[in-house]
This record gives C-alpha cells, sequence and structure tokens, in this order.
C-alpha cells in the first residue's frame, strides 16, 4: 500500500454534486422500524431506486458527459452496459442534447432495454458470453467520433456515483450520526469507490463494505489478495447489473485503500431481500440493487447495535421476474 | 357555510407532530422526472408507503393513543378497520404496552390481517355485507373497558393524519415553493381533513382535492350536495382501503369548509397508476394508495404547470394482486 495520490478526491465529488444537482434526484436517507427490528442496528437506506433512471448511474454518466468539451459533443457518446449505466448515459444525453450509443447484452432485461430507447438512444445487442463489448463500443467510437463512456473505470464517473455517499455524510451529520459500516454493491467497483471516498473523508472510522452476488466475488478475492483478481466466470446470478468479471484498475486504487471487506449474497438471499423490501420497505428494488441490503439481513457482518447505512442502488426489474420473487417467499 | 370552530386546527397538528416523532417514519417529499414529464406538471409525492406500518394510518392511531389516559390504558383499544387503521393502533398498542383488539372485515387482504397480527393485537373477523363491525367493536369495548379508536371521526385521529400535510407545507417552504393543488385520498375523510387544515394555515390559496374510486364518491357527491351523502353502494372496487359509505361527520364539517373538489379514479385507472409506480417511481403503492396518482395521471384535474402534491397513502397489497396488476399494462 502507498500513499500516492488515488483517482479521485473528495473535491472531485464536491465539484461533481454542483454539476449534477439541478437534473438529479437528491435520493433521502431512509429508517425502516420493521429492518431495525430484524437486525438490531440502526439502519438507513439509501434508496438511489428513487433515482432518475431508477438507479445511481445517472450520477455519473451525468458528470461524465458534462465534462465532455463543446466540440466533442457533436459526435455523441458511446457505452457499453448491462442497463443501469445504459439508461444514465442515455438520459444524459438526451439532457444534453447529445446521440447516445449504447451497446447491451442481449439477454439483459427487456426493461432496461426498452427504457433505454425510451431516452432515445440506440442500442447494439451482443452476446454476453462470446462477444467482445469493449471491442465494438470501440468501433463504433472511431466510426462516429463519439466519446466512450465507461461504466466505472473514468474519475468523472466515480466522482459522480460518489455524489451518493457525500449525501450521505451530509444526511447522516443533521442528525448528528455517524455511520459505523456503509455497505454498497459493486460491479465493477465505481459505486462503492466514490462512496468510501466521499464518508472516509468526514467519518474516517467508517468501515466501508462492498457486497457482491455470490460466484461474482471479484472485489472480495481482490481485497483479500492485495491485487486485481478475477472472479472464478463459472457461476450464475440473477443480479444482472452486478456481472463485472475483475474490479477496474482506477476504482480498485480506491477501494483496495478505503474498503474494510467483501461479502457476498446467494440468490435465494437477494430474493429474499427483494421480497422483505417489497412487503416492508414498499421499495421496488432490482437483484442487483438488493445485494448490500441481502448481506445485512444474512447476517455477513456485525451489525447488531451499529449505525449502518445500505445503499440500494437500483431498481430496475422486469415485473415478471419481480412477481415470480415476491411470490415465493 | 358557518364560521363556527372546525374539530381541528393547525395548532392541534403542531401538538400531534410532537407526539409522533419519536416513533414516525418523518416521509420525504419525493420528485420524479418521469411524472412530471407525463404531466407537464411540477409534481411532489408524499410516499407515506414508507411510514411505520405502511401506510399513513400509523399517524393518527398512535396520537389517538397517546392521548388515552393512563387509568384507561389497561383495558387496551378496539377498532374496526379493514388493514390500515387496524395496523396503525396495533403497532401503536404495542409501543405503548396496551392490549389492542381489532375488528376487520373477512375479505380483507391477508397481508393485512397477518401483518395486523404481526404487530401482536387480537384480530376478530365479520363479514363486510352482513354485519355490523360498529356493533361489534362497541360489544367489546363494553365488555373489555377498551378504548375505542375510531378510523377518521376523532379530532385525535384527524390531528395525526394532518402531520402529513404539516410536512408538505414545511418541505415545500423549505424549497422556497407554494403548491397549487394538494390531493389526498379519502375513506372516510379523516386524512385529506387534516392534510386541507395544514396545508391551508400556510397556504391558503392552494386548492385541496379528494380522490376516490369510481363508485365510492361519497365525498364528491357530498361537496356537490353541500351536506353528507353516501355513495351508490352499488359498485366494487380494488380499494379495499377507501370503501366507507359516507364522510364522517366531524371530518366533513373540516371538508366541506376546506376542500376544492373530488375526483375519483376507476380501478383500471388506479392499476395503471400502480404499474407506473412500480415501473418508475420504484415504489409500491397499494390500490387505495393510488388512487389520487390515478386521478393525476387520468387529467381528473388540471395539472399541466402547477406545483401539485399527491399522497400516496399506503403500500400494504397482497403480492398475488400486485403480481397482476403490474404485469397487465
Amino acid at each position: 500500500m502507498t500513499n500516492s495520490p488515488l483517482p479521485i478526491t473528495s473535491a472531485d465529488i464536491d465539484a461533481a454534486a454542483g454539476v449534477i444537482a439541478p437534473y438529479a434526484v437528491r435520493t433521502p436517507l431512509l429508517s425502516s422500524p420493521a429492518l431495525d427490528a430484524l437486525t438490531g442496528a440502526r439502519v438507513f437506506l439509501k434508496p438511489e431506486v428513487l433515482q432518475r433512471t431508477g438507479s445511481l448511474k445517472f450520477r455519473g454518466a451525468f458528470n461524465k458527459l458534462s465534462s465532455i468539451p463543446e466540440s466533442a459533443r457533436a459526435g455523441g457518446v458511446v457505452a457499453f452496459s448491462s442497463g443501469n449505466h445504459a439508461q444514465g448515459v442515455a438520459a444524459s444525453a438526451q439532457i444534453l442534447g447529445m446521440p447516445a450509443t449504447i451497446v447491451m447484452p442481449s439477454d439483459a432485461p427487456v426493461s432496461k432495454r426498452e427504457r433505454t430507447k425510451g431516452y432515445g438512444a440506440e442500442v447494439v445487442l451482443y452476446d454476453r458470453y462470446t462477444e467482445d463489448r469493449e471491442a465494438i463500443a470501440g468501433a463504433i467510437s472511431s466510426q462516429r467520433g463519439a466519446t466512450l463512456v465507461r461504466p466505472y473505470d473514468d474519475p468523472f464517473v466515480m466522482a459522480g456515483q460518489g455524489t451518493v455517499g457525500r449525501e450521505i455524510a451530509e444526511d447522516l451529520a443533521a442528525m448528528g450520526l455517524a455511520p459505523d459500516i456503509v455497505v454498497a454493491p459493486a460491479s465493477g467497483g465505481g459505486l462503492i469507490a466514490g462512496v468510501a471516498t466521499a464518508v472516509k473523508a468526514r467519518y474516517p472510522q467508517s468501515s466501508i463494505i462492498v457486497a457482491e452476488p455470490e460466484h461474482f466475488d471479484d472485489h472480495a478475492r481482490s481485497l483479500r489478495a492485495g491485487k486485481r483478481e478475477a472472479h472464478s466466470n463459472e457461476g450464475r446470478t440473477i443480479c444482472d447489473a452486478l456481472m463485472a468479471l475483475i474490479p477496474g484498475e482506477l476504482t480498485f486504487a480506491v477501494n483496495q485503500r478505503l474498503l474494510s471487506q467483501g461479502v457476498v449474497a446467494s440468490d435465494a438471499e437477494v430474493g429474499t431481500a427483494m421480497a422483505f423490501a417489497f412487503r416492508d420497505l414498499k421499495l421496488v428494488v432490482e437483484p442487483g440493487g438488493a445485494v448490500a441490503l441481502a448481506s445485512l439481513m444474512a447476517g455477513r457482518f456485525e451489525a447488531r447495535g451499529k449505525t449502518v447505512v445500505i445503499v440500494l442502488s437500483g431498481g430496475n426489474v422486469d415485473a415478471d421476474l419481480y412477481a415470480q420473487l415476491i411470490n415465493q417467499v
């Protein structure tokens, strides 16, 4: 571990907060007596399901697109994404008047694909298991002069996602509270890197925990190994938003320094958390968005008696899968 | 119309706010870019689905139970309710250490019945179409020395529900905004009476609109007639929470003075609003809780260009009905 400067600072997140303020929803910090009773912790939920486009990804996308110089805006943007970053980029491009092309896996939830088109983007499908999304996006970028908007490994994206942590810190401070633990999910690690940067700046004693789906535990593995390691790539998960193979380079530089540990939740635990959110929180949470809550409910870290913040990162789930999950429990 | 004193004042609501503060969730005021785009209005949602027990009813119940003198608390409380008031009373009684008996219709949603028992209350079922719930509750009250907690026609209950309006007014004022229109649903009219009292105290120019299910339009009829009138009692509705036959006496004394108009929404429109809330708001809203939103989306009043507040009053819906409604649209 070195003391070399990290890719983002809390000042970058402060700047991002100003950039996104006119368009992003400042989501509240919610409490749930039912969840407190269940866990014995004082839990606060950061419901990014209420964010514009239904996930936190609008924050980073809008911050990134706003950083593109006027001269490059006519060429538009291109992104690869399983759906939430896609919507964030498409909605941001629509607001800023830029054309957007999104490269999405053909097995992404239909609702995510339709919503991305609904924001005016062109959607190009690829096969998640046989084709290289980065190569496809790179080709489109070259042909059209479009700026590539990476889903996590970009300081503007990371700083935008970090506004989630900044708001958590602000709202807790206003209540005179300090978080013991903050848990957020990770795919490439942009959200958790931004959250860790913002929260640790104000609360250096807090523990930041990254939650991942079972089998997709590349952050947990990498934190243990002290270097970026891929997951086994042998499992399946209902968390379509959290399938990145390996932590990002820039994100892991931050996460290695600031995170305390990685935890996982199984599909069954994620389903239980989604059903709890339906029944007791009245929030629609998608599988990937429920992983942090699932890890809390499954007892993957010691929460009793502590002030715990759980990020519910997104709520874009197809109605048929949702119906199945809330009815089975 | 006379100037005789009304059953509650905004000072009663201020007092209730202090009473419920340690236990009630102070729900946020949410905005939704998707809903603004759809309606052309600046819409704020007051999501009482996030309230303790999943509906606004906890507010009035807790305020009422807190007003019961120590000497009468051992006898407990009894209430009749289709489910949300039941949970509010049961949860409040549990917090205050009082026994609670709830008289519920046998066709109330299973989840509401189970949740009421979950708060430690005894549930007594009755047939909505052949038995008199007031008589049953009255008998229990006499036998056990239990205090009857009416669902709406009680100043403490009305003042408690009015804290919804007080928070709306406070949060809008903090943003430097004034509401043109505030819409909330009504069964017996306690919520809308409290909301109207609190909002009109700060914003006398605002219009308060009551929303009801089609066929259950007793408030709309009564406002037109200038006196309490029952609905036709001939229809059916999926809005199990909003089936009262006639406005309350105390509530209508307020509502006649303060409301601008009544609007209705059909079951199909309510289903569409619930599906919209699932897809775009990521909030679980029950049929009765979605009536105000449905009336906005169906264009039942002129909203374009206006600042409109919609109360989403509850989210306690069975998973199977919910699955059916979000999948059909």
